[in-house]
């Protein structure tokens, strides 16, 4: 096996909706496209950090996480094998500043994120959190037991 | 960031039991301890048909994927850094054969293998699903939803 690089997104949960963010045009993969937030871990970085950290850098919040959902491989590029770990945080506080990452931002119901066909390779995510919202309760959080 | 290698890990319960393996004398790291099923994502696979193909590798199970339920990074050894998933499964079907691999294995019930010494490296995880044991209906798996 060879070495990859490894990807987090995080879908956000405000007040029952979802941030999507819209790619900045000096991107240089996939400008302008809607997305949840995502980068790349640091070496040495614990992967539950690297959401933390990313999601401060590019939207200012404070968050925590809920429980990771779902992984996925892909080339991000040529010679750019990538493995993600898709997220779900809830929000806890801060004002919301984007940075030069990204030019819009929207807050979604999961229904009307499952119903975006712009966002389709984030809806089997949504619809993961869809189904485990029926079941566990809103304080559910896997870092107390870290 | 540089390119990480990415183990991943699989908690398989099989009637309310979890499977844990010793480490064959043969292998290159933490030879003769207690484990659960890992392995490392060849590339171009995608992270939960390497689970699935490790489990059949070192087990002969066939599962089912449940969730993933937490991450981490280390250095497997210098020069090796690896992020790691641990994915909770369900077994479907197999007679249980170990591979080289593994020299012994146990089942255990969630409050043994938490309260296990030679497992502490699992110990968050046995916990995440301890919790969610007490709120997930016995069939929920995200393999619906992809």
């Amino acid at each position: 096996m060879k070495k990859v690089y490894v990807g987090i997104g995080a879908l956000i949960e405000k007040d029952e909706k979802y941030l999507i963010v819209k790619r900045s045009p000096m991107k240089d993969f996939s400008a302008n496209s809607w997305e949840i937030i995502t980068g790349r871990l640091e070496i040495d970085e614990q992967p539950e950090q690297g959401v933390l950290r990313e999601v401060k850098e590019e939207t200012n919040f404070d968050v925590e996480i809920t429980l990771p959902l779902n992984t996925g491989f892909f080339y991000r590029g040529e010679n750019f094998p990538m493995v993600f770990i898709i997220y779900w945080c809830k929000y806890v506080r801060g004002e919301l500043l984007l940075n030069w990452e990204h030019s819009e931002y929207k807050w979604l119901t999961l229904v009307e994120a499952i119903d975006n066909p712009e966002l389709h390779v984030f809806t089997s995510s949504f619809k993961i959190i869809q189904e485990l919202k029926k079941y566990l309760p809103k304080d559910f959080s896997i870092s107390k037991f870290k």
